[in-house]
C-alpha cells in the first residue's frame, strides 16, 4: 500500500477503505508518512468530503493510535460530556455533581488547553489544595465510592489526532465537518465512555457560527458515536452571547456553585438541566425526560448535588468549606465598573470579544507556556434583551492591576451593541438530537 | 503576508495576486515555507484551477527563481523548441541542423533527464569525442559562427520548478494543466529564447493520452508564452505509436542522420518539416509556410543541413566522419529478430511498452545514477497499419547480452496488437496552434 495511491483515490472521489485509513494514520503517527503527503490528503478530503464509513474508520484509527482508558472497573454506564466550547462555559462544574447525585458515575480525564479562560482543571484549582494528580487506583476508587473523579491527562490519548490537528491548523484544512467531528470523537472514544452527551454551541462565540453548521456537526458526531457502538445525544445551544454572567476561573466556579444552590443564572441553569436530562437517560437512570429533570432539580433542592461537589473536592485534596461558602474563592483586588454609555436595549454582544477581554486580564492561555491568573474575570450584569439607562452598571471587571483595566473596558464597550427598540435574546436550546 | 492566508484564499476559490504568488515561490525556494503548506496549496489548485493571470505569475516567478540565460550576444531571433516527450523522439537531432541551415540560430542548454532512452545530450555522445562541456564563450561563439551549439546544463535554471515538481510528484498533484504548463514554460523562459515552438504529443506513449488534453495543454502553454511576450507556436502530433522506427540512442542518431540525408521514415520526416516550418516563421525567416517548407527540403537536398550537423559535432570535439557514415555509430553486438506471431494487420502498439523495452535493454535511466548504454535499442520494421505474415520480421532488438533479450521480446510481443481487417494509422499532425 502506498500513501500516494491513497491521496490519488480520495482526490478522484473514491471512498477509502478501513485498511487504507489505518495505513495512513498508523504511518503518520509513527512518522513514516511525511507531513506533506498528509496535508495534500487533508485538502483532497476538504474538497471531496468523507462518507460516514470513512469518518468512522478515521475516528477509530485515531482513537486507537495511543493509549485508551479502561473504565471497566467502574460500575454502571459511564456517560461523558463534551462541549465544543465558548465564553463563560462552566457547565461541567455544575453538571457533573448533579448527574453524579442522580446515580451516573463521572470519570473524566481532562487537559488544560488554551482559551479565553482555563479549562475545567484550572478552574477547580481555585479550591485551595485541589489536585488532579491522583493515581489510577485512587481515580477508580473515588468514582466507585463518591461517584465522581477528575484526573489530569496522564495517558497519551489519540496522538494521531493531536498531530493531524496541528497540521490541519497551518494548512487551511480545519473546517471540514468529518475532520472536526472525528477529531473530537476520537478523543472521547479513547477516553473510555459508554455514552456521550455533546454540547454543541452555535453563534458568534462558538466554533460554528451558524445554526446550520452546528446541527451538521452535531449530526456528524452522533453518527460516528452510534456507528462506534456508543449511546449518543447532542444538545445544540446558543453561544451568541456568553453563557451565564461570570467569565473567568474562580468567578465561574462561584457561579457554578450558586447554580448547585439553586440560584444560578437562568440560561446557565437551563442548559445544565437540559444536558443533565440527556445524561441521566443515556446512563439508564430513567427513560423519561420529565422524571430526569425532576431528579436533577431535586438533587439541587436537597443539597445532594452540592454535597457531591464538596465530597469530590475533598477527596482530591481541596478545601470543601469553599463549596459551602463560595465567596471565599479569591477574586482579583481591582474591581472596575463598566457603565452603559447610553439608554437603550442591549441588542447584541460580540461574544468572542468578551472572551478576549478575559484573556487580556490574564484569565486564559495564549500559548501552552502562559501562566493563568485564576482570580481575574468579568461579571456581566446586563445581557442581550436587558434595558439599561446611561451610567447604569453593564459589567464588573476583576483585574490584578489598574493598567490592565483600561484596554479591557475599551474593548468590552465595543463588543456591546444597543438599540432603541426592545430586543429579545436568542432561544437558548436550539435543538436536541 | 502569510502562506496560510494564501492557501485559504485559493481553497475558497479566490484569484491569487502576483505578489502572493511571488511570496510563495520565493519563500519555498529559500526553504522558508515548508513542503506541507505547499502541497496543500497544490491540492487546492488542483480543485480550484488557476486563471491565465495566476498561471503567468507562477511561470514568471519560477523562471526568475534561479539563473536566467542571457542570449543577447547571439544575433537574430533565438527560437527554442520543446517536446513533451515520447518514444523514439529524436526530433531535435534532425530539426536543429535543418533550421540552422535556413538561418535560425540554435542555442540550447540541455539536461540528461530520465526516460526510456537518454536525452539529446546522451544521444549526441554517440559521436566519439563529442562533449557539451563547453564554456559560455565557446557556446556563444559557436552559435554566432556555425549557427548551432548545445551546452550541458551548468546554470541553475528555475530551481523553484524543480522543487515544486518533486513535491507534486509524491502528492498526487501533477495532473493540472496550469501547473504542467507553467512547469515547462518556466524552464523555457529561463533558458532565454525569444520564440518557442512546442511539440505536444498525444496518445498512448505521451504524457497526455487524449487529443483533448493535448490541445488544452498546448493552448495553456501558448497563452503563457504570449502573455510573457514570447512568440509562440504549438504542433500537436501523434504518439500513439513510436515516432520513426528507431528507439534507443546511437540507433536514433543514425535515423536522424538518414533523415537529414533525405531517407528518413515518413512520419518522422513529416514532423520535422512541420516543426521546422513553425521555427522558420517565428524566427522571421519567412512568413509563408510553403516557402519555409521548401527551404527546409532544400537544406536536406543540398546537403547543407547535414554539413551543419557535421560542423556542430566537430566544433564540440566529435568525430564528424560519423555524420557522413552513420553506420560507424556503434550498435550492440547481439541482434535478435522478433517475428510476427500471426498473419494480419498491426492494429495498435502500446507505445509506452516499447519505451520500457528500451529501458530494459539499458538504453535509458530509471534513476539519475543509472548508467546508460548508448548502443542498445530497437528497430521497428512494422508499425500500425502494416500487413504481416506469421514469421515475418516485426522488429530487431540490439542488446548487450543474450539474457536480456528474452524478457524484452516477451514484453514487446504483448505490446503489438493484430487484427484481421485492414487498419490505418492515426493522422500524424493533429493540429497547429
Amino acid at each position: 500500500m502506498r500513501m500516494y495511491d491513497i491521496i490519488m483515490k480520495k482526490r478522484n472521489g473514491g471512498e477509502l477503505t478501513e485498511e487504507e485509513i489505518r495505513f495512513f494514520i498508523e504511518g503518520y503517527t509513527k512518522g513514516e508518512i511525511p507531513d506533506y503527503q498528509v496535508s495534500s490528503l487533508m485538502m483532497a478530503i476538504f474538497f471531496q468530503k468523507m462518507t460516514d464509513k470513512e469518518t468512522l474508520y478515521l475516528t477509530m484509527a485515531m482513537a486507537e493510535s495511543g493509549d485508551k482508558l479502561d473504565l471497566s472497573a467502574i460500575k454502571g454506564i459511564k456517560v461523558d460530556k463534551h462541549s465544543t466550547g465558548g465564553v463563560g462555559d462552566k457547565t461541567s462544574l455544575a453538571l457533573t455533581p448533579m448527574v453524579c447525585a442522580c446515580g451516573v458515575p463521572v470519570a473524566k480525564m481532562s487537559g488544560r488547553g488554551l482559551g479565553h479562560t482555563g479549562g475545567t482543571i484550572d478552574k477547580l484549582e481555585s479550591f485551595p489544595g485541589f489536585s488532579t494528580g491522583i493515581s489510577n487506583e485512587t481515580f477508580i476508587k473515588n468514582v466507585n465510592n463518591i461517584g465522581i473523579a477528575i484526573m489530569g491527562q496522564t495517558a497519551d490519548l489519540a496522538p494521531a489526532d493531536k498531530k493531524l490537528y496541528a497540521l490541519r491548523d497551518v494548512t487551511a484544512t480545519v473546517d471540514n465537518m468529518s475532520l472536526i467531528a472525528s477529531s473530537i470523537m476520537s478523543k472521547k472514544i479513547a477516553a473510555g465512555a459508554d455514552a456521550i452527551v455533546l454540547d454543541v454551541k452555535t453563534g458568534s462565540g462558538a466554533f460554528m457560527k451558524t445554526e446550520e453548521d452546528s446541527f451538521a456537526l452535531a449530526k456528524e458526531m452522533v453518527t460516528i458515536g452510534r456507528n462506534a457502538g456508543r449511546k449518543m445525544s447532542a444538545v445544540i445551544s446558543d453561544m451568541d452571547q456568553p453563557l451565564g454572567r461570570a467569565v473567568g476561573n474562580a468567578i465561574e466556579v462561584r457561579e457554578a456553585i450558586y447554580t448547585l444552590m439553586g440560584k444560578g443564572p437562568e440560561d446557565f441553569t437551563e442548559l445544565v438541566y437540559t444536558l443533565g436530562t440527556q445524561m441521566l437517560i443515556l446512563g439508564g437512570i430513567t427513560s423519561s425526560e420529565i422524571e430526569a429533570r425532576n431528579m436533577l432539580e431535586k438533587s439541587v433542592k436537597s443539597g445532594k448535588a452540592l454535597d457531591k461537589l464538596a465530597a469530590f473536592v475533598e477527596a482530591q485534596g481541596g478545601d470543601k468549606s469553599y463549596v459551602y461558602e463560595p465567596e471565599k474563592l479569591t477574586l482579583a483586588p481591582i474591581v472596575k465598573i463598566i457603565e452603559a454609555p447610553r439608554d437603550g436595549f442591549i441588542s447584541h454582544i460580540d461574544c468572542d470579544e468578551i472572551g478576549i477581554c478575559s484573556l487580556m486580564l490574564g484569565g486564559g492561555r495564549e500559548t501552552k507556556e502562559s501562566d493563568i491568573d485564576l482570580t481575574v474575570g468579568l461579571y456581566l450584569d446586563k445581557k442581550v434583551g436587558d434595558e439599561v439607562k446611561a451610567g447604569e452598571t453593564l459589567a464588573r471587571v476583576y483585574a490584578s492591576s489598574e493598567e490592565k483595566t483600561g484596554p479591557v473596558i475599551e474593548r468590552f464597550l465595543k463588543a456591546y451593541h444597543f438599540s432603541d427598540e426592545k430586543v429579545s435574546a436568542n432561544k437558548l436550546i436550539r435543538g436536541i438530537i
